[in-house]
C-alpha cells in the first residue's frame, strides 16, 4: 500500500519533557502549553479565536510503531488491550488527538490549557469541534 | 522540519466514488461501509466489539494540501475561513476525523453506520472514544 508524507504545521512548547512525567490525558492534571504554528500557516489560522474549543492532531514522535497490544494506561496489572481499543501513543500510525481550549492568541502562537503533549511534539492539523450539524 | 511517514493500516469500501456525492458529514445521510484492515493488525483490533462507538482516522488521499481558505462546506456565497476553522478535507495534511458506530467485524473486517469517506480511502487509525475518564 502506498504511503503519505505527514508534513507538519507547527510543534508543541511545553514544561512537559518526558514521557514518564506525562499525564495519559489532558484533564489529568496537564499544563497549558504553546502551539507554535509555520508562520506561513497564518492564513489558514485567522479564524481561531480565544475560547474555542479545536481538536488538535499532533505525531507522538517518541512513540513505538511496532506495538499492537498494550497494558492500559501502562498498568501493568491490568490486561493487555489491542491498540486500537486504547489511546496508547503506541500504535502504528502515533497520531494524537487532543481537545484544547485556545486561552491566548499572538500571532502564529497558540496558547492552549492543558495538553498532555510533550514539548517539541510536531503539530499535524487543527480541526474546529462539531457541535451537532456544524461547518465542514 | 521533519516528515514522517504514514503507512496506512488498511482501506474503506464504501459505494461512495466521487467528492460530490458524499455527504459533508456521516450523520448527513452517508452509508454503511466497510473498514477492510490488513491482516497483520489483527492483534490489534481484537477488543474491538460490534455497538462500540470509535474515531477513525483517514487519509484524504483526494484532497488538495495547498489550500489555506475555503469557504465551508464547499459554499461560493458564504464567506471563505481558515481551513483550521472548517472541516475540510483540503488542509495541509488531510487527516480525516470520523466518528463511527461498528456494527459487524468478520474477521479483519469491520462495518460500519455512515462514513463520508470515499471508497479505497486509506485508514489511518481507530481509537476509542473516552467517555469521561476511560483508557488511554
Amino acid at each position: 500500500m502506498d504511503t503519505y508524507e505527514l508534513r507538519p504545521i507547527g510543534w508543541v512548547e511545553s514544561p512537559l519533557r518526558e514521557r514518564e512525567s506525562a499525564p495519559c490525558q489532558g484533564d489529568e492534571g496537564a499544563p497549558p502549553a504553546w502551539l507554535v504554528l509555520d508562520a506561513a500557516m497564518a492564513p489558514g489560522l485567522r479564524d481561531l479565536a480565544v475560547g474555542d474549543e479545536v481538536i488538535l492532531l499532533t505525531w507522538l514522535h517518541r512513540a513505538r510503531r511496532d506495538e499492537l497490544s498494550t497494558h492500559p494506561r501502562g498498568d501493568v496489572r491490568r490486561p493487555q488491550s489491542g491498540v486500537f481499543s486504547t489511546r496508547s501513543p503506541d500504535r502504528p500510525n502515533p497520531i494524537g488527538l487532543h481537545i484544547v481550549q485556545i486561552t491566548e492568541i499572538d500571532g502564529t502562537r497558540i496558547r492552549v490549557r492543558h495538553l498532555e503533549a510533550l514539548d517539541q511534539t510536531p503539530i499535524v492539523d487543527i480541526k474546529p469541534l462539531l457541535e451537532a450539524r456544524s461547518e465542514r
